[in-house]
């Protein structure tokens, strides 16, 4: 008994999970093959992003597995949405130790096939290895736009407004809950903020549709200052950010009613997948359609500036200093 | 000093060690986006492969990174090349411990930049995050072939020839010489099986040159029997393997006499890097073309049988059974 593997072993493993995830993914050959293909849409440029998390750092072993698949999976499509691309398939690593049991397996994977059937891919091809160390799950997405609509991080010019999709600071907000008062607590109290950070809602729509709209764009997982900056940086302009402009969800203006000193969490925090972008001034008229579209509030924050950096100012015009959690995956 | 961390941040390290990868990639923006974008050659598919290596399984610590860096590489081009197509361009996702220190990653990217000068490819993207475990990496390798024209596992026949280039069992006689004498003898005595294990020579050029002429292949990863094993599950065919024919490098040749008891590496091993296939009878004569084209020998080592499984026989025609590694990685 003592060599019995608490698990099946790898073939039958991907036999039983992972290859109904690729039945929809023709060129994934059943993931029996050493490659998987895919056929671009003529016209069109490959978008790729990949994104690693890492059991206690971006995850907790109690997690629910399944929250784990969407979430890996959901933070790229939220890559790929910010850059106007159209999500098509996918490919995974994962490394897994042995505490890792076949129940684990199964709720990950059931939740990679929830999210596929609710953003319409399938799983291409993957690579699973044992490991020593803490579970490692990488994701290696991959979209389509076409040639020449992509929406880089430059290509912001001063003058344009800056607008941010939904609204901001959720997930930063349920975090610092969760820290403070315990999960139970915070879930009863905040679920919608909880849920906001367990569950990433990728503007999958309503990105593509902000292709010749946006000059610039990137989605918020390192806060909302930090992007920002991000966007200023690789635009070679700065930004003025007005901070009572930014969007709050109720659940957000209620404790933030309670908990005023948490307000640094909205602009520092991050994990929003929302879509942060530059426009042209004559673009608020289209954006305004768009939000009805597709049902999204997009807010002006903010106007992008020539000079270097980002600058916060509340109502009054008093400069706001923000504390941000920049590269703290590193 | 306690907080003083042992490398740069995220962002000083990208600029420093992987933004000049990415540098011949125009749709990598430099790595200061959140995608890179790759533009698909018109009547080609795209080919996707993702493999992960882990420390302490793949690799050791005390291993010189610009050769884990290397090999991490050419394991993926292997898959692409066995598959006939091109490589094109790859994204990594590095999750990396505190004992990482700057040297290493300087060392790591150094093997990567030789290899991309070797193989004519760039970096697209990547992420890094931190691990409190083992030091991951997985990498995403993207190639190219004319569409319809990419060799898969399925497709050999009964009465196709099995090929396979170069020798065979050098990569795992390094490693089983390793165990037995040290690593300082097995490299003095047997450098060039110990170089076959530390750096795969992936058959980039021959591989697309198979196209249109191998009916089935796979690389060798899990070892000659194992793969061929995978080639006729796949085609729903059998395999006559003819031990006596397998191609043994002058070293494994010299090492075998002495240790005649270590042959079942050479068929059970792994980390071969060859290409095997079937072919057509009728295709002796193009392989041996192409065998002095790339100066790499090709040679017939079995035949694709009707009934299932592989069986393996010696110059007299007597059974042998080989012990393989089998689903090792997992």
């Amino acid at each position: 008994m003592a060599e019995m593997p608490s698990r099946p072993g790898e073939f039958e493993l991907i036999a039983r999970y992972f290859a109904p995830l690729a039945e929809a993914a023709p060129g994934a050959a059943g993931l029996l093959d050493d490659v998987a293909t895919w056929r671009p849409t003529p016209g069109c440029e490959t978008v790729l992003t990949v994104d690693a998390m890492v059991e206690g750092v971006h995850f907790l072993a109690t997690d629910p597995p399944a929250l784990v698949g969407r979430k890996l999976l959901r933070v790229s499509l939220s890559d790929l949405a910010a850059k106007g691309a159209v999500p098509r398939t996918y490919l995974l690593a994962l490394s897994l130790p042995d505490s890792i049991d076949e129940s684990w397996i199964a709720g990950f994977a059931d939740g990679l096939s929830r999210d596929q059937a609710e953003y319409g891919i399938a799983l291409s091809g993957g690579d699973t290895t044992a490991t020593p160390g803490a579970t490692t799950l990488s994701l290696t997405a991959i979209g389509e736009a076409p040639e020449g609509t992509v929406i880089r991080r430059a290509g912001a010019a001063p003058g344009d407004d800056i607008y941010v999709t939904g609204t901001v600071g959720d997930a930063a907000l349920g975090l610092k809950a969760i820290a403070e008062f315990g999960a139970d607590d915070a879930l009863a109290r905040w679920p919608d903020l909880v849920d906001r950070l367990r569950l990433p809602r990728p503007r999958v729509g309503l990105g593509p549709a902000l292709r010749g709209v946006a000059r610039a764009s990137a989605d918020i997982s390192d806060g909302l200052v930090a992007d920002l900056g991000h966007i200023c940086l690789a635009s070679g302009v700065g930004a003025a950010l007005e901070a009572d402009a930014v969007p709050l969800s109720e659940a957000a203006v209620r404790l933030l009613a309670e908990r005023p000193d948490w307000r640094d969490a909205v602009l520092g925090g991050g994990d929003d997948y929302e879509i942060l972008f530059a426009a042209a001034p004559g673009m608020a008229g289209r954006l305004a359609g768009l939000s009805r579209e597709f049902d999204t509030a997009i807010t002006r924050i903010g106007a992008v500036a020539a000079g270097p950096g980002v600058t916060v100012r509340d109502a009054a015009g008093a400069l706001l200093k923000v504390a941000h959690r920049g590269w703290r995956h590193f």
